[in-house]
């Protein structure tokens, strides 16, 4: 990687190494854990929706032209609830009442509405005439056996549960989610809760890249911090990471001092391993363990964080089917110092709709500068410095 | 309830209802399990970040004043890690290889980067003269001790998590999330999966209002579906349903038919039963049981469904910090015909960014017409009907 490598060249290389991992498979789950989850296939229907003739009223299922002249005494055969069970046919002169969802008997046509009768006893009186069909929702009215349900690459929202559900299915076919190992590496790191002793940080990579995984509908099933100094121990933890995953993030360990441990470990498996035309997150490195794929991020805190939003956030929100991040122009509310010859993602605060003011400074330790940001502001390349009231380009955080 | 009455006054009643059981509850959780989670209070920061004046760069902490005139040659005295433990001071005319993020020595005043310097061995040729302060991360420079470092009612995303994380903090008091209980009810109904025979439905309700109020970012302690036409199982069922939430929410059984097991339990209970000028959803319930507040919908799945969206699912996004659903004006891109005295949730689907076109009938047994809508479209109680080209408001779903 040479040190002129730009985001863009860096970001498709990513897209390359990823393609297979990233790359959809089918997973069955059950409706319960299907929510937000991502058809694999289009789903056809097994049955006819509703699956029977029944009734959208609670009233008095009838023979239309029994009704055609009003009011009219009708003798009541019985009542039909919505539950199992096959009534039996009607007979033209008599009515049945009938719940709501109930099965309306062959021979009926028409339900009348509770409220359209009177003196109900042993006959009932219709003070209204009904056509045929009226309130009576014929089988496959909504969907016929071996139409559509849903189709293939679709989000799964309440509703979309719903209908598959109405249509007897328990469990649906999606893509499987994309499953990452987070490894932070760093002497220097204690865990958050513990205390610090001089020298020490609290690691905040950790935390930031596992909750981002899942904000982008990934799951995270290996998370390590490797507080040693040791290319062996980190071996350790990515023999025990790749066993599982599709893709690993590590975070430190990559730049040009000692004790780079992710460097001294990959580059010999043929990582590359180099510094990208960016800031904050100039050192950046991809390869392979045990033949997954593994990005790795530099250990500066808001690197790591911008690193993930710009190289591996928008591949696991496209394998997920989630929308990508907005990203729009808005208007600087200050100047902006630029660096020549990087392409700077500063941290910025949308003001309004339209404005957006310039967050802490560019040093990469400004943790809580970003954490008060909503968005990054994409300052190109070639952008020497940017004034109060130039147009720039968000991307919403 | 009176049969006139408005969506606006149910919605009303259900917020005053639910007013108590909606209003927040602080709970501490571990940051691993905090995101989009809802910050409780600000949150101040215990210590200051940086913690300690480190080392922007890799390179050699030097004494300022020293490489005023360049290149000169200074005599190496070590190598500071960026790891535990606190260094020896550096002597003016000396210099010590540190690396990013290591404590900077008392003494330095200035990081000279790597590639500003040749010839390294016991001594290092430095290139390039350095200010001091440059390349130094002063300690509080992000942010001092007792500084605000996330305000409150915050939904916590992982740069959040990430800040709480840098200043060693492991847990975060946020904003309960709101238990409900779902009970579906109807001896029509059988689980998705099994055999459905004749009169039998599956149960769509279940599956929708669990994704549901989880979409909304409530919890789902308990579901329950009620095939028995018994108030007396459905009491049991509403023991067990109270035990634990702080809201339950049923479907089915509250019309004017037979077999009504909601309105049977409930209606003597002081339950409000009755019918408002909606469609679809005319039946509303809402009532107490052993002190916990329930909010019973109509059985049909799209009455279920829609009711939902109108009456509760706003609270529980307001309570759990969600946004709310976007409503925006659109255009009809066909006619639409309206049902006086009530005002209708058509189902709509968004073609652009302004026309709609409406998706099904108004039936609220056409579950796969919602499925593949996108938005509600809302039409007032006043109106007799719509043409093409006129402008509705529609929900987002």
């Amino acid at each position: 990687m040479a040190e002129r490598t730009t985001v863009d060249e860096h970001a498709a290389q990513v897209r390359e190494l990823l393609s297979e991992a990233l790359s959809p498979r089918p997973e069955t789950v059950a409706l319960a854990d299907a929510l937000d989850r991502v058809t694999w296939t289009e789903v056809l229907s097994p049955v006819d929706l509703p699956l029977f003739r029944n009734s959208q009223m609670d009233g008095f299922a009838v023979v239309a032209s029994d009704i055609s002249a009003v009011p009219v005494q009708l003798p009541v055969v019985g009542t039909i609830a919505a539950r199992a069970g096959r009534p039996e046919a009607l007979r033209a002169g008599t009515v049945v009442r009938i719940m709501t969802g109930a099965v309306v008997p062959d021979g009926a046509d028409a339900v009348v509405p509770i409220e359209d009768t009177s003196g109900e006893g042993e006959s009932v009186t219709i003070n209204r005439t009904r056509s045929a069909g009226e309130y009576v929702r014929e089988r496959g009215s909504d969907l016929h056996a071996g139409e559509r349900l849903l189709p293939a690459a679709l989000r799964l929202a309440p509703r979309h549960l719903a209908v598959l559900a109405a249509a007897g299915i328990s469990e649906v076919e999606v893509r499987s989610r994309i499953r990452v190992a987070v490894i932070t590496t760093g002497a220097e790191l204690v865990a958050p809760g513990q205390a610090a002793g001089p020298g020490e940080v609290f690691d905040a990579n950790g935390i930031a890249l596992e909750a981002a995984v899942r904000s982008c509908g990934a799951e995270v099933g290996f998370v390590a911090r490797n507080q040693d100094d040791d290319p062996e121990s980190l071996r350790t933890s990515m023999v025990e990471a790749t066993a599982s995953a599709d893709l690993v993030i590590t975070s430190g360990g990559i730049s040009m001092g000692d004790y780079e441990v992710v460097r001294e470990l990959l580059e010999p498996l043929g990582a590359r391993v180099g510094s990208i035309a960016m800031q904050p997150g100039g050192p950046q490195a991809t390869g392979e363990f045990n033949g997954v794929p593994v990005v790795s991020f530099p250990g500066n805190p808001v690197s790591t964080q911008i690193s993930f939003e710009v190289f591996v956030a928008p591949l696991l929100r496209e394998a997920a089917g989630r929308p990508a991040a907005v990203r729009r122009n808005r208007t600087l509310a200050g100047d902006l110092r630029s660096v020549p010859g990087k392409r700077q993602f500063a941290r910025g605060r949308s003001l309004d709709g339209e404005r957006v003011e310039v967050v802490s400074g560019p040093g990469s330790h400004l943790v809580a500068g970003l954490a008060a940001s909503d968005v990054l502001i994409d300052v190109p390349l070639e952008t020497i410095g940017l004034k109060e009231g130039d147009t720039v380009e968000t991307w919403a955080l």
